[in-house]
């Protein structure tokens, strides 16, 4: 099948085979097949328009259920649209239920003692935190489509949150409006994520670059830890920065009479406790419980040890009391006026997106791990929703947790049902026993939150970013130290400006090749990639491997030129014949647009000045289409515009080809 | 030479020649030359590095004369690098000084009364416009590389001052501070440009769609074209606002006693001369003159009309006294401190951006029409002194005119010396002649400047970005409105809006395309461009548009799995055998990062799942070369590789192909 491999050649070819009668001729006479090119069917302003804001707003098809369907059917669709809980609770057996009670369990007793410790994170009471994986699970489970995420408070956000708190209220001095700005921030995040997801403008998370996301993660995994050592080592004045130099500072400087070697004792021996448990679990995947259930059991452990021994009496600090009883609500506390709505609406918008990133991320790679699809936007919807809620029940903002969700994932969870199990069982704990977290030492939360946060450091990913791509790496890097050495607004703030930089990068610099004939081949290569690639004499050939758009088509047309300049140089040393024809290929070029054509425009009266004739081969559809519409096509005139780069070099320099 | 056109599918064919021998041999059976994939020779990373900063702020290559040249030489080459004239100059002759002498004196008379004109749209002084026409263009003249700029205010850049100034200061209350904050933006408008051109960031103006520039343009215009209003009609108590609205409600608010007939009488007949002269100019090329120096005779011939008749008793509004004498020193007037640097810095830069895109955009145009080149950032360089300079000597913020520019190109410029020519006859101007114009009336003025902002609606290129493609077309619209109903600022920020809106779109929304077979070829084409192109029963095959970046990742893996569903709908509803195989088509796609690589492995997982095998075919050097690095070709197995769609048919659906 000679013919399978010029696939891509005849494919160009084909876009520009009903050129020229002669041109149709040599394409029919080189593969019997008469076809011409099909330009796609002309739309009219309407469907052109609306096919773009479909596939902008509406890529995912959210109305197919709907085709042709009686009006009750739809109604019911749209409600099960809205609660998926409708939808799959038909099929609901005991054996599922058999996975979702386990798994249920194992990060309910993995999340309670999480949860009080990134309350802690976030400057609230403990019990907040608690709260906060009571509320929003249970209205996750019945409008969320993921299957496998653990909602609940996570440490990134809880860092986040309580950095920007504390910039507009000290948590020490003021602590009901403190916690009020908090509830409003939950708010107004919920409020963003729901917008998002409503509007179908999930695709601006995207903007965060994977790169940057593993840079910010590790940074703020890293920072979390250092901020533990204050519990670690019993630190009493500790400061509130989060920078790495500031927190060095107080740890040093409290050194000789800040530390408590209880304290220490404690903490650092139940760290190695969880971080074997943590080795084990990841040498022996079956053994994922015992990770999962470590910090429950050195919490029970720890805290009958400090009740016995009265440890508190000797500076070892521990959590008092833990208000009992369920969510309070909270609407009333909410700032719906005055200086702070603004703050709280800012602080809640940042937050609110940085959770949806991670709940989303997670989302997917669960999804993908069991072949069922995300609705991006409906999830938002969902995770909104439950925010919003969450903020009228004391909750703080909760989203899905990294660890914990791996950990539902591997206990063999089945469906969001989980959530509700592992809810139930903190409504309990906050019922029953949170009077017993009493004496429960801080270095306990400090040890549990640092092994959960250094599964957020993904070296592999970073490796895997390295070997790929330097340039991402550096993106990586900046987020990095921008979360340690500055601060995790600031570090956040680096990772979107370095995604975004990327973007435009890619857009203003695309990549061009001089391209050279293979021998005794009508092959047409990049000179650097195939060093046996031989020019031809008086011809120059420069690929462009972009769509041509306004961001890059000046640069385009003046590294073209360059690429011409650099050549002619040559020749002049060299004494070779001067350039006569300039062949642009085309085939990458995606798109143009007007800057594009204009680029083409001055580059061709550019050329002409020069006594040098531009060619052009392997316009694809789009790109002869607009060509056509701007009548660049005329100017430049037909018999320039060729099939392949092989066919121009044919026609302008035969003898260049005669050998083959 | 039936090889010539299989160019495109061997290219990628040899991207993965090597892959198995089995693929090589079939290769080499099928082409007897025996090349195998080319890999770029592997850059260490500092090379890699340094390649990407060079391509993206040195493109143009600046430092390439400097290449092994003695220190002395390279000293001169810096200074003539900064100053072009000491290198041009040198081949000047009397033949090219009679082309910028005519041409100097006819910008000159088309210069001074817009210049007068243009102050008040900045709401300064009548002679700090012709200040604005003698500093800055003699500084051009020694520093910049363009031969046909003409130098000097120009209306949009005088109105956007002028609005942006009006909100800080009233001019008539405050009218030294005015002028003081003036000088302070035009100040930090040459850092800013300097800056720029000499950090090699340039291509940040690029980011400036040519869509948004037109709608801008235009809106700007005509926003200014009604503002005239006020002087053609003599209407005392006029807006100060913009926006269309607002114009219009004064000017009808007047209509009973505010309008002075005398005025109109004035204003109506010489703007009716000036528009004829336009006709004419246009109508024949040869005499472009007649327009260029219509508005002095009008001035001329209605300041004496003024004078015999004294129609300035009779309400006709007339320039009063312009001060005697050139540009005072006005360093000592910049804001270095308080309140008013940060706005100062602000509108700086912001009037020194807009100025520098219409400079650069002019500079390109005349360049490609002469065929020169034009160093974007030395020009940037250039035109920041002059205006740093121009600060300290009482001139607001100059840049390139382009209608002045078009006609110093007709009148048959050579250098930049017209403009030296320029600014010398509006020194004799103002040392000699500003008297005389006491007695202009506002009115002559008001229609110059209709008759010349005219220009910059740009019908043609509207209607071409119409014809080619809508959305631009609607950025386009954006920007024109935004001027006209709200203000220059805000069509300002929209345009800028919608350019980085359609950036970031472009690289969101990629398109992709479900291939079928061309009858009796081996060709795969888009069904939707290709009618009679044939779907092949159990296969999948579906082309990506664009490099797969974290923006697009997860939209390209969610439309490739929502094209598998479609499909496999179709296929319950019509009993057609199931999907086995998913050929993804990787011709376009010129690079992927490491989320495009995890959406792949996703895509993999999801598919294998149910069953279907994930087969590439085509993929790029650059893809390939980060899909080894990644190892996902370990994953998907290198026979799924191939090297053409037609081979993968081949492969898996042997049938398909025998009618070939």
């Amino acid at each position: 099948m000679p013919r399978a491999v010029s696939d891509g050649g005849e494919e160009h070819e084909a876009d520009v085979a009903s050129w020229t009668s002669s041109h149709r001729r040599m394409d029919s006479a080189q593969h019997g097949h008469g076809y011409k090119v099909g330009f796609p069917p002309k739309k009219n302003l309407l469907t052109e328009f609306s096919d773009a804001v479909r596939e902008t707003f509406f890529a995912d098809d959210p109305l197919r259920e709907y085709k042709d369907q009686p009006t009750s059917k739809k109604i019911w669709l749209g409600v099960q649209h809205a609660f998926p809980v409708l939808d799959w609770s038909r099929h609901y057996s005991l054996s599922k239920f058999k996975g979702d009670f386990i798994s249920g369990l194992t990060i309910a007793s993995l999340c309670i003692p999480q949860d009080i410790g990134y309350s802690k994170l976030a400057n609230l009471p403990a019990e907040v935190g608690l709260y906060s994986s009571f509320v929003p699970p249970l209205i996750y489970a019945a409008m969320g489509s993921s299957r496998d995420i653990a909602i609940g408070p996570v440490a990134v956000v809880s860092l986040l949150l309580g950095t920007l708190l504390h910039n507009e209220i000290d948590p020490k001095t003021h602590p009901l409006e403190y916690k009020r700005l908090a509830f409003t921030a939950t708010f107004f995040a919920g409020v963003t994520q729901a917008a998002l997801g409503f509007f179908r403008l999930g695709f601006i998370i995207e903007f965060l670059s994977h790169a940057a996301i593993v840079g910010f993660m590790a940074g703020a995994a890293i920072t979390i830890a250092l901020q533990q050592l204050k519990g670690i080592l019993g630190i009493v004045n500790f400061t509130k920065k989060s920078d790495i130099a500031s927190v060095m500072r107080s740890v040093w400087g409290n050194v000789h009479h800040g530390w408590n070697w209880q304290t220490i004792l404690i903490g650092v021996s139940f760290l190695a406790f969880l971080l074997v448990a943590k080795y084990i679990g990841k040498k022996n995947r079956k053994l994922f419980w015992i990770p999962a259930i470590a910090p429950l059991i050195s919490v029970i452990i720890s805290t009958f040890f400090v009740y016995i021994t009265h440890a508190e009496k000797h500076g070892v600090a521990i959590v008092k009391n833990i208000n009992k009883g369920i969510n309070p609500p909270s609407a009333s506390l909410i700032y719906f006026s005055g200086p702070y709505l603004a703050t709280g609406f800012r602080i809640g918008v940042i937050a609110g997106m940085v959770g949806l990133t991670e709940a989303i991320a997670i989302g997917r790679t669960f999804a993908a791990l069991k072949d069922y699809q995300i609705d991006g936007n409906k999830e938002m919807v969902a995770l909104g929703t439950m925010n919003i809620v969450g903020s009228m029940t004391s909750c703080y903002i909760a989203t899905g947790s990294f660890s914990r969700s791996a950990v539902n994932y591997m206990a063999g969870c089945k469906t969001a049902v989980s959530n509700v199990v592992m809810s139930i069982v903190v409504m309990l704990t906050l019922l029953l026993i949170t009077p017993l977290f009493k004496y429960t030492p801080n270095a306990i939360l400090a040890s549990i939150i640092i092994s959960a946060v250094l599964g957020l450091i993904d070296f592999e990913s970073a490796y895997l970013i390295w070997k790929v791509d330097k340039l991402d790496f550096l993106a990586c890097l900046g987020a990095f130290f921008g979360v340690i050495f500055a601060s995790v607004e600031y570090g956040l703030l680096i990772a979107v400006a370095i995604s975004l930089a990327k973007i435009l990068l890619q857009v203003t610099r695309p990549r061009t090749a001089l391209l050279g004939n293979l021998p005794r081949t009508t092959i047409y290569r990049n000179v650097e990639q195939y060093p046996d690639a031989t020019k031809v004499p008086g011809l120059l050939i420069v690929r462009v491997d972009s769509a041509i758009y306004f961001t890059n088509s000046n640069y385009v047309k003046e590294r073209i030129l360059r690429w011409l300049r650099d050549e002619e140089e040559q020749q002049q040393d060299q004494k070779l014949p001067k350039t006569e024809f300039l062949i642009v290929e085309l085939s990458p070029v995606i798109d143009i647009d007007t800057s594009g054509i204009h680029a083409l425009e001055e580059l061709l009266k550019t050329l002409e000045k020069r006594k040098i004739q531009l060619v052009l081969a392997n316009p694809g559809s789009a790109v002869i289409e607009k060509l056509r519409a701007a009548k660049f096509t005329d100017m430049i005139g037909e018999d320039k515009i060729f099939l392949t780069v092989g066919d121009a070099v044919k026609n302008f320099a035969p003898k260049a080809v005669d050998n083959v």
